[in-house]
């Protein structure tokens, strides 16, 4: 039986370290000579590179012109010229040719006049009897002196040097032909688990896509290795083991994705002690806490019993690295940044590049184990002179919480989270001028927002936008926490959305208030609405059972007063406390029978192929502090409300009216 | 005939972009769907990704554990736990299994008791008569609701999106196989010029090897576009025709290189003229100025006499672009980045991500020509609290500048250069962090750097270093140009290398003395020293003409100590003005018969095959400020100086002795 032990970070990379220094696969792991072209682009230097000539390796013309010498040009001024006969004081020379031995400057064709032996000007002037000059040339004017660009010996470039185009160039330049660069490591990735479907297979309930192999091929060979997907193989131990065995034999690194825990069916620990030695299993690090750290025999042959000790056989050719990957996609891909990229760095011999940092400002408490390095994924952006990290769901199953990160922080161990406002130093996935163009929205959500953010890409602006309703948003205004808050707030008492919330909300901010759309809000039900939904007095039905919205939510505001107006008690209704926190959601909670239905828009409800009662209109706003609203940042934001096909493409979904979209509602100056 | 006339480049840049929309070659190119593997990495989505199904499709199991009914578990505490029945109240599930549709939440199994049908604990934990529990679950607990991923029909992803490994996983997890993605344009280029050989082809004087193709395919195939590189075409006006309309057939662009300016050799704009349109002959930038914009006709047949129109046959598939540029390897690179990207990111739809800046203070003036935007090559690096830009070569013709470059300056229109300690916005080329790694050395060259850069390379240290002489050194260490100077400066009175001139030019800043190397200095000749040259007093025979240092050089100074030592005028030595300023240098002047001897290294006779006189011995030391021998920056450096492996190399290279290496001279702490 194996079981899982955590160990904190750097103590399993000194186990890992030590056991492949054990057997010569630390440092460079091959080296091979390939030709100077293109396709040298990105490999990484092996050896340094010494020029073998010197560039240029002679005396060359910088200009089409006079190679002269330059003690013969001394006397010259613009009243009294000096004249060079041709071919025994001067000689045309184009760019790039070769210097006479006798010459040491060049005097530019357009700066002499051509003299034929008349003594007048001549039109040849590429063959002249002689040229006359008005001005002395200095000393290698105009010369290009051997070895101005590469002196042959010198150091070109150093190994561990990842090839960029220019360099490519100065290789050639110095002379070299072949280049010894190291060997892209072989890594083979091996998914397993009964339950996987690869990509393009119908997917029934309980099946998972296989696409972390996917992830994993691409983060090997953008990190400069050569990677291997192999076929799924069943939860079963003897597969496994023998297709782990296959892969060792072509490989320099195997990932073996998924039963790294400790489950009944996670045979990863097993099969690794059984074909060599388990070296870490757990490591104190979220998401991917279960990793496998091993080395198991190439040969996979006849093994010895019990404990094999590694310096046994310590040929770098007998063994082979093997990392057992946690099977949520987000653990899948840290695993990734954590082992794989740096060990294929090492392999490489390329440098370590540490990602840009960037201190940030947490908007909301973050809890974490206080056993473990927990690693944040966090949206980044700047809302007037602060940088803002606001943390994305932390569920290792969302993949696309690392899709939307612009970084990672880290919550190191011993620490349990941090509270909202303190700042947090943040690696970047993105540039740092991308970061600078993040609009934060946060509020209500509206799928026109997607929508905005696909217009706004082509505008260099990227909307990030949080879904927290549409108080919420307007609390985040409040603490600079964005740029702007999407907002359909009913006032049950003056029946007009959001105005009377905002001096409530945000007293003393200079705010405008812009339409994005009108839309319909109403029931969404079930397909051909089964259990016959028509109005809000069939909430009160024993059999139908509501998915409401969360507190603050607008949507949440406009069923409280519609019931309260129709007097219906909301105890009276199942599910009321059920809540979620967008449209989807609740589309999705009726979609799966988890409820009957839930107030919403149409497009959700279309989204899932459910149906939609319409009830009620209302306006959605952009809630914009004036101090934003002026940004150059949020400039194309306003041109794209603008823009006929971003509007054509809205009208175009069910249950919106773009009428207002872009006017000016109100300019609430305090 | 042909005349270059510099125009702005947001002229020619409007003029080409123009010309690009009349014939709708302006946006993406073309769409083409490709499967989802890894082979989609770094593809530019032509359309946005939307959900096909959701992510989990089904409310999964997060846990091995228990399915259950929240609200049975209301009661259990730990002095009162409560059972439930297997298969009635509860059942056991995996993680990631589909929760029963009776069921709300899920306990872990290390939470429950598992009881026999004695009511007793059983070890059949997975299969128990009923399960144990003293504390309640929340609803939803340790389960993954529906859609807690992705959402069916959610965006995913935007167009113009660069796929990275994440983003693939996010596309699959959304039930898509296809994705649309930008074809990649084709570009061919087209290396022209009777000068130029092949990379590989023997070189002789007047030869240039052809490496721009190789440089500009690079960057073509870097930006996403697909490169074919075309054999070279000599300077003949029908072969360089014959070509152009080959590759129009073949592709999307057409990079010509070189022949781009106005000479007599110079054919691309006549080319160019007679195939289409001559849009652009000339910008004002440099390097690079004469860039020809052009747009020709792709069947190359009959064409209209005189200026063909865009407009009359505005049909994509007939016109190509072409750009002419310039020969010069820094000018051709420099004209990739300044139009063939951006046309690139244009034709993928991939947003324009401009560069990382960073303001930095100029280290030297820079002289501009006033009609141009020029754009300088820096060394860009800290020293103490300021980021400093050291200008490199101007030379268009010098490659190494840009493989040295951290990043580029312009210097706009309209200003004629800019004065040392000035401050400059450098757009760069390596990362931020890179730039805070960086060692900046000044002073004396001694090829025992470049060994000591490679080796520092491994430590996640760049040293660059700069050749201003010994004196020139301690000027930039005043300065608080650099980190630290390499010095050899012999004090005439003493016979001591370096102590007494600290004082004198670093007056009041602690300074640390290490030892580097004891080398050899002596008469660098040519190989099998044919003028018989023995010692200093040859220099003055009629016959020997020397190659000297530049002022300041210890060098230098070393020379007119022993010619002063020996009574000889320097004004009786022919070649004594004639200043190089580094060892190779002077025996590059050596070898290729401009002098017949220069003091200086045995390892840079050697460099050159050439013959070496040794002389005298002298000391080469690191003057460091211990405010920088302190830093954490440097520490790698002297642990450089220490290593074995190191030193054996330097102690290889003929006259350097390594007895002293990284010994403490002087502490000198005023």
């Amino acid at each position: 039986m194996v079981y899982l032990h955590d160990i904190p970070l750097p103590e399993a990379w000194a186990r890992f370290e030590q056991a492949l220094k054990s057997v010569n696969l630390w440092g460079v792991l091959g080296v091979e000579e390939i030709s100077l072209t293109e396709d040298a682009l990105g490999r990484v230097l092996a050896e340094p590179v010494w020029a073998k000539i010197s560039s240029p390796n002679y005396h060359a013309s910088a200009m089409d012109g006079f190679a002269v010498r330059s003690r013969e040009t001394e006397d010259a001024t613009p009243a009294s010229p000096c004249n060079l006969i041709y071919g025994a004081q001067t000689a045309y020379v184009d760019t790039g040719d070769p210097l006479p031995s006798w010459a040491d400057a060049v005097i530019p064709i357009e700066n002499v006049e051509p003299i034929g032996e008349s003594g007048r000007l001549t039109a040849d002037a590429r063959h002249p009897y002689a040229i006359r000059i008005r001005a002395a040339v200095t000393p290698w004017s105009h010369v290009r002196p051997m070895g101005e660009d590469i002196v042959a010996t010198q150091l070109v470039l150093p190994a561990g040097q990842t090839l960029r185009p220019v360099d490519l160039g100065a290789i050639a330049a110095g002379g070299q032909i072949h280049i010894r660069v190291a060997r892209r490591p072989r890594v083979a990735i091996l998914p397993t688990g009964s339950e996987l479907v690869p990509i393009g297979q119908a997917v029934r309930p309980g099946d998972i896509i296989e696409y972390n192999s996917l992830v994993m091929a691409a983060q090997v060979n953008a990190w400069g290795g050569v990677a291997r997907r192999y076929p799924i193989t069943p939860d079963d131990f003897m597969e496994i083991n023998r297709r782990v065995q296959d892969a060792a034999r072509e490989n320099d690194l195997i990932l073996l994705n998924a039963g790294s825990s400790a489950g009944s069916e996670d045979f990863s620990a097993r099969v690794i002690a059984g074909l060599g030695q388990l070296l870490v299993h757990g490591v104190a690090v979220r998401p991917g806490h279960p990793v496998i750290l091993g080395m198991i025999r190439k040969d996979g042959g006849s093994l010895p019993g019990g404990d094999v000790q590694l310096s046994q056989v310590n040929n770098s050719k007998s063994w082979i690295p093997i990392i057992g990957v946690p099977g949520y996609p987000v653990s899948a891909a840290l695993t990734g940044e954590i082992f794989v990229e740096p060990l294929l760095d090492g392999w490489l011999g390329r440098p370590h590049t540490p990602p840009p940092v960037i201190r940030a400002t947490v908007t909301r408490k973050i809890t974490s184990p206080a056993g473990d390095d927990d690693y944040v994924r966090f949206a980044v952006g700047r809302v007037g002179d602060r940088v803002l990290a606001a943390p994305l769901a932390r569920g290792a199953g969302v993949i696309t919480s690392l899709v939307r990160a612009d970084g990672l922080g880290l919550i190191p161990r011993g620490t349990q989270g941090l509270p909202a406002g303190e700042e947090i130093d943040i690696r970047l996935y993105r540039p740092l001028v991308e970061i600078e163009r993040t609009i934060f929205a946060i509020g209500s959500h509206d799928i026109t927002l997607d929508l905005l953010a696909q217009f706004l890409a082509a505008h260099e602006r990227r909307l990030v936008s949080a879904n927290v309703g549409s108080l919420g948003g307007l609390v985040a205004l409040r603490r600079g926490e964005a740029h702007l808050a999407g907002s359909h707030l009913l006032d049950p008492l003056t029946g007009e959305y959001n105005l009377s919330y905002i001096p409530q909300y945000l007293p003393g901010v200079p705010i405008k208030v812009i339409a994005l759309v009108n839309r319909e809000q109403g029931l969404i039900v079930a397909k051909d609405n089964p259990k016959g939904i028509r109005s809000l007095a069939d909430l009160v039905r024993p059999e139908v059972t509501l998915v409401n919205r969360q507190r603050g939510a607008g949507t949440r505001v406009l069923l409280d007063y519609h019931l309260d107006a129709s007097g219906i008690a909301k105890e009276s209704i199942r599910g009321y406390n059920h809540e979620e926190y967008t449209h989807l959601a609740v589309a999705a909670a009726v979609a799966s029978g988890r409820a009957d239905c839930g107030l919403g828009i149409a497009a959700a409800a279309k989204a899932l192929e459910i149906d939609f009662i319409p009830m009620f209109a209302e306006r959605y706003d952009l809630i914009v502090p004036l101090e934003h609203y002026q940004s150059s940042l949020l400039h194309p934001l306003f041109e794209v409300l603008k823009d006929r096909v971003f509007i054509e493409a809205v009208a175009a979904m069910p249950g919106y009216d773009t009428t207002l979209m872009g006017t000016t509602i109100a300019d609430l100056n305090p």
